[in-house]
């Protein structure tokens, strides 16, 4: 297979550090780690500000340039041969969720940092700088809306507002932004966002696809879009040993036949729709008392904006139709559109893996990521790795040594040939 | 109709007085009155205390006697002609629930206090004793259980037991008793319990079937058994955006089949079982993760032992049958066996509606009551009148001055002909 391997690259993944990848995961961990194994790093906490310093050691140990933007995102810059090309980009975030895994995020930052290092060892120029980005909170755990760094940094989200949110606690992102740096200083890159020629992200599946397949590589094709509503049924509360049913408006039994006809209505033999009912809380929530009202949540998602649209657009009418004799509302929370990823980075990705003899496929995201914003702004694309049983946002969350150097030998490649062109 | 009633109890309900009837269950109603028209007077409250005070200051001035036992139970006596001769005992309860209404409860002592009254009015002596009583905590808002001074009273609770028990606030039933008689003092009557020859108990159905039918009396021939469990349906928490469908163990998914299930296997053509799920809790509970797990429980309930035993046993290899991926464990909370009511007492209120030409119909009472305890010492029965559109336990509880008048008079003839007995 070498053989195969143009001149250009052949390199890049060869020199990928498969060792020093994961111990540079395990003591990365080791920063907001609990005690079952999983991370707490929560989104400008003390354990992300450690995490944010190591990172910049490491990175100053290597002599790459370390900076801070405005939004709180860290790049970590190696420089090209061409000092007026944009650079490419690579990355993902060191913020986890509560009871967070280890490689959820970190993964990403990590397999940048390790093709930095992996060039610098193998002294391999390139053309255009590439620079590695920890994104600020993408988890959306501590501060709301998630992927507020990479949002700002494509446009999509207001700095000022963002720097407004605030926590449980009311402490605000301006704040504990601050007090960050002054934990993790680095120095500041002024204004927020610049041009970029391309971005490619690694990450965890989070889903049992490649797993199940036994592929290492996950070509990802784009991010499914979603829709989220919530629904309220409202009936009558009345005495459970008295009413008969028949003259009941019970909320519970009329939405239990709504949901059970969603999932109907959402019946998919390619098992591609996601229908997820997460809360479903029931009002007053006695033993004895027929509930007199339902709120239940939707979370639905598909990476085709015309069944998106289709199947959501007719969850209204399905809810109307089996409320019985209470009342239903339905209310669109939110409506995001699929991201389909550049073609030649989805090319890009699925010619190295395979130039690399990594079994592979294409697939698309279940899951949003920072890609989704940066899709917005250069061609972009995502390489997945399996982890275990598709388990993440928990602290059961394992991949593999070899699983996580591959995914990050395609990166290598991938990048220098971006950075190249 | 009149030549037809017997002479010796005909005096006894021509001699109710509907508009006084009505104008002390208004005067009662103030007490804990809420500004939605509701009564908020829960047991051993500053205002159950005021209630009881009432009733005794209305007794004291016709010279009824007044007593309160150990466990709070108050008691009004009118004397029969045979000093030996057992005392006939009518009543309900004064306290209501947090958003009660105006009727659950207080009729059944207003009316008693009305056919004492009555009796008086008409100077009709009586062989046995008829003594009106208020029992304590029928509701069980406050302190759990309900119908503790009823249960005390018939032996099945230990006084000793009950008075420890507290509410929300840690307040034990003994110092919320001993403040409630420092504020409406009434002499004690030692021990607890004693002698009846009979019971009857006046109440608002608290369901829709006699308005529905346009009839004015339930001749209530028991109350219905009944059956608690509570359901856990376990599950594993996952990502809503990632998971496909398939290998999901949805809790949510699985708890809604199995609540169609159990209704279907509740299902039951002539309206007589009473199926509840009442309280219906969903973790995480969080929007974009896969439900792993869910609580709910069951209240079912039927007046035929064996139905109740048959279709409550099938509770849990329904719900196992349902869960698909997911575990599901059944617990029982309770079993009460349903209660009858004596032949002669329902006979005795039939004939009576019917010789006082009211619209009557023999019914099982789907809510529990004092009376039920009753049924375990003497022969025992009740009265139902009608509310508006079956609402109870809601501040809109509502019914009617001569739908009232109707049930009283009822009452007063079936008391005089047992107390005569």
């Amino acid at each position: 297979m070498v053989g195969a391997r143009p001149a250009t690259d052949i390199s890049a993944s060869s020199a990928v550090n498969e060792k020093r990848l994961w111990q540079r995961h395990m003591a990365m961990a080791k920063l907001g780690g609990t005690l079952k194994g999983g991370v707490n790093r929560q989104a400008l906490s003390p354990e992300d500000a450690a995490a944010r310093k190591l990172l910049a050691t490491w990175a100053k140990k290597r002599g790459f340039e370390v900076a801070t933007d405005a939004i709180g995102n860290l790049f970590v810059r190696r420089p090209g041969t061409d000092a007026k090309a944009r650079p490419i980009l690579t990355g993902s975030h060191l913020d986890t969720q509560p009871t967070g895994g280890r490689f959820d995020g970190a993964y990403g930052v990590l397999a940048g940092f390790e093709v930095l290092e992996a060039l610098a060892d193998a002294k391999i120029a390139t053309r255009r700088p590439i620079e590695v980005v920890a994104w600020m909170n993408e988890e959306g755990s501590r501060f709301q809306p998630g992927c507020v760094g990479s949002g700002v940094f494509a446009g999509s989200y207001d700095v000022a507002k963002m720097l407004k949110i605030t926590d449980r606690a009311g402490v605000k992102v301006r704040d504990a932004l601050a007090a960050t740096l002054k934990a993790a200083p680095t120095p500041r890159r002024k204004g927020i966002g610049f041009a970029v020629d391309g971005y490619i992200e690694a990450h965890i599946e989070q889903g049992p696809r490649l797993e199940a397949v036994g592929h290492t590589i996950g070509v990802v094709t784009g991010i499914q879009g979603s829709r989220r509503f919530a629904v309220d049924v409202v009936g009558e509360e009345s005495h459970a040993g008295t009413t008969p049913l028949r003259v009941r408006k019970d909320a519970l039994k009329s939405a239990v036949a709504v949901v059970d006809a969603l999932q109907k209505h959402m019946h998919d033999e390619t098992d591609t729709v996601r229908f997820t009912v997460g809360r479903f809380e029931t009002y007053p929530g006695s033993p004895n008392t027929v509930p007199g009202r339902v709120h239940f949540t939707i979370d639905f998602r598909h990476p085709d904006s015309a069944v998106l649209q289709r199947l959501g657009d007719g969850v209204d009418d399905v809810a109307k139709a089996h409320a019985g004799p209470c009342d239903v509302r339905v209310t669109g929370l939110s409506y995001v559109e699929p991201t389909v990823f550049a073609p030649q980075i989805m090319d890009l990705v699925r010619d190295t893996a395979r130039r690399l003899a990594l079994p592979n496929m294409d697939m698309p995201s279940g899951a949003g990521h920072d890609a989704m914003y940066m899709a917005k702004l250069c061609p972009a694309g995502m390489i997945f790795v399996p982890c275990a049983r598709g388990v993440s946002h928990n602290e059961a969350e394992s991949a593999t040594p070899s699983d996580l150097a591959a995914g990050c030998r395609v990166l290598a490649d991938s990048l220098v040939a971006l950075a190249n062109r």
